[in-house]
This record gives C-alpha cells, structure tokens and sequence, in this order.
C-alpha cells in the first residue's frame, strides 16, 4: 500500500469515512460515487479523493468506490481488527460510562483490567472486567502487555499514572482528564478528549453567533 | 477591541490558554513572557504571539503577559462569564457523569433542566435539575430560551431531538451521539464529542508508531 506522511486533518476525518462507510454497507449500499460520499459527509468530492489517494488507489473512474471494499480498507488503515488490549484507570461515573456504553471493540481495543482506589469496587468485577488497585498497576503492565490506557482518573492523580503508563510500555493514553499530560518525548501518542475545553469552544462560536 | 475573523485553529487553542492561565493564576503567577508559556503550552512564542494578536493588543514588549489581566480576557472572548442556559437531553450513564462531574458553570453555562423518557427518573430531580418527559421539550423550549443542548441520547435519537433543539431557538448543540446531526444551514452551531472517532484516531497513531 502507498504509505505518505499523512495529514493530522486526514486521519481526523479518517473515522468519520469508516462510520460513514459502516452506515452506508449496513444500509445494503453496494457503491458510491466521490460525489455522494462527500455530499454525505460535507466534503466535496476532490477533497474526498484528495484524502483517500494518501493511501492507496481506491475506487475507480465512472464507477465509484465500492463500499464494503473501502470499509475494509479503512479498518485495516485504523487498525480496527487488531483488538488492541486496553485498561481503564478509574471506574468513576466517566469510566463506568464508558465499560457500560462504548464499544471497544468497535475501534480495534480489548478492555482487558480496570483500576481504581475505592475499596468499594477494588477486587471485584465491572461490567465483567477485572478491577484492581492502582498500586496494583506496574506490576500489571509487566505482565500484561497493553497498547493503551484509557485515563479517567481525577486531575490530581493523572500525571502520576501516565507516567506509570508509559514506562508500563503503554503506546497510547487516551485521555479524558483535561489536563495536558506531561508525557512529551517518551514515545507514547496522547489523544485528549477535553471536554471543557469543548464546551468553551461552543460557548465561543455561539457568543459569535449571537 | 480589535475583532478578525478567527481561524478555527485559534478557536480550538484558546481554551487551552485559558486553562493555562487559570492553572497559572491559581500558583500565584502574576506575569508570563510569551517563551514561558508557549513552553508550557508546547507552543512557540511567536505563535502565541500571533494567536492572540486576533484579539487585540495584550502583553508588553520586555514585560510580558498580566496573567490574570490576560484569563480575564479570553474569558470575555470565551463567553465564560455569560451564563448561558443550558439543557442536557438523555440522562444515561454518560449523561449522569456530566452532570454529576462536569463543571458546565466554569465553562459559562448554568444547567437549567433535563429531560429523558425512563418513568423512574422522569418528574424526579437529578443532581439538583428537574427531570422532563422528552415529549415536554418543545413546550418547554417556547417557555424558556435555552442556548445549548448538551446530546446525550441514543443514536437512534439524535436527529428527531436535534430537529426539536433547532426549532426551540438553541444556539448550539454539544453532541455526544456520535453521528453528524442534519441540522446544516439552520443558524445552530454544533460542536461534536465523538468518542469513536477519537479512539480510532488513536488507534491509527498507535498503529503507525509500533
């Protein structure tokens, strides 16, 4: 596959093709036109084959792409079939909605053990993963190889146990906490969902607006 | 004050200046060279510079950024202090974390209701928020101007609710369904929290760095 340093704003706007694909194969769609494609996703169609041309050559002239072959495609790109092992750290509301909500599995992850302090939940199981104790955690990683750390813990605690996370061998931290991980360097990929962050985005474009 | 259109880059990194500022505030800071805190941001100082130049003329040659001069106005910028009306729809298990974890107040908004169709919480209190039958949203709208919606229904939801937000006057929608809502062209602004798309952006990162 041709492989060319790719766009931080392609591989955003790559999951957004693997949903939009999933929901057009599961709607029995059989091909697409760039056109369509972009006319569904707010994209116009040279911006569509623009991104898609990063990877490879996909679809064909008059034909279009063929939706469950893209689909395939872009798992493979995102890497959604390699079930990935993931650990949770804090099982508070946040954490247990994602256990009870999110499909890992969806995105190429495996929940394999969650970890919190509270002696209310440490030992026993959450939506049928293991919960042990945050001091428990080193010793975990090395035994337990872990692509990524799903980082739900209080602000207080979460440098702290990035930085067990990384030198745990973690490659990833997804991080829920707001607050910029002091992990710069240390060969592990950061992707933050920062909600008040997002919310101050919003309150920006609607004072605009208004 | 000085007003340029404002790329969506700056949009997305003035949260962050204000998180930093406030972070810095609250150690006692009272001034900050732009060097100083571009590093702290990993930033260059000439783009901090350049960032807030869209706003107008802060900092002094020689002397810096006023730390809490500088939060007080991106602040103002942000919307922060205009506490804005806010309605949470669905209040699952992600619904109740934001509510019970997420400070929507430090954002700029005041949560005024909540609405979901489960009989065991409907006509309750949540956190302190009354609970409405979805099927009151509309009435409830005319009544009540309501800048955002915060989404948090299941997918099979999203667009019947969001059509309603629309119609009831919201300014923006935060949504968490995941999906893209079909609300283009109707003056409401929508600022998206997609879990799946984040981790499969990870996923992809992760992939590329083993």
């Amino acid at each position: 596959m041709k492989k060319e340093k790719v766009s931080s704003a392609v591989i955003r706007r790559l999951p957004r093709y693997y949903r939009h694909l999933n929901d057009l194969h599961m709607a029995g769609v059989e091909r697409i036109s760039s056109k369509a494609l972009g006319e569904s996703m707010g994209l116009t169609a040279s911006q569509i084959r623009q991104d898609l041309s990063c990877f490879g050559e996909f679809g064909q002239q008059g034909y279009g792409y063929n939706v469950d072959s893209l689909r395939g495609e872009i798992a493979d790109i995102l890497g959604v079939n390699r079930g990935h092992a993931a650990i949770i750290l804090g099982v508070g509301n946040l954490g247990r909605a994602l256990l009870e909500n999110f499909h890992f599995e969806h995105s190429g992850f495996t929940l394999t053990a969650a970890f919190d302090v509270d002696p209310a939940i440490v030992g026993q199981t959450q939506c049928g993963l293991p919960v042990y104790h945050a001091s428990q955690l080193e010793d975990y990683l090395k035994e337990h190889p872990t692509a990524i750390g799903v980082l739900t813990v209080p602000r207080s605690a979460a440098d702290s146990i990035a930085g067990q996370l990384v030198r745990g061998g973690v490659k990833g931290i997804w991080n829920f906490t707001n607050i910029e991980l002091n992990v710069a360097g240390q060969g592990v990929v950061v992707e933050d969902v920062h909600f008040a962050d997002s919310l101050l985005s919003l309150s920006y474009m609607i004072s605009e607006a208004l």
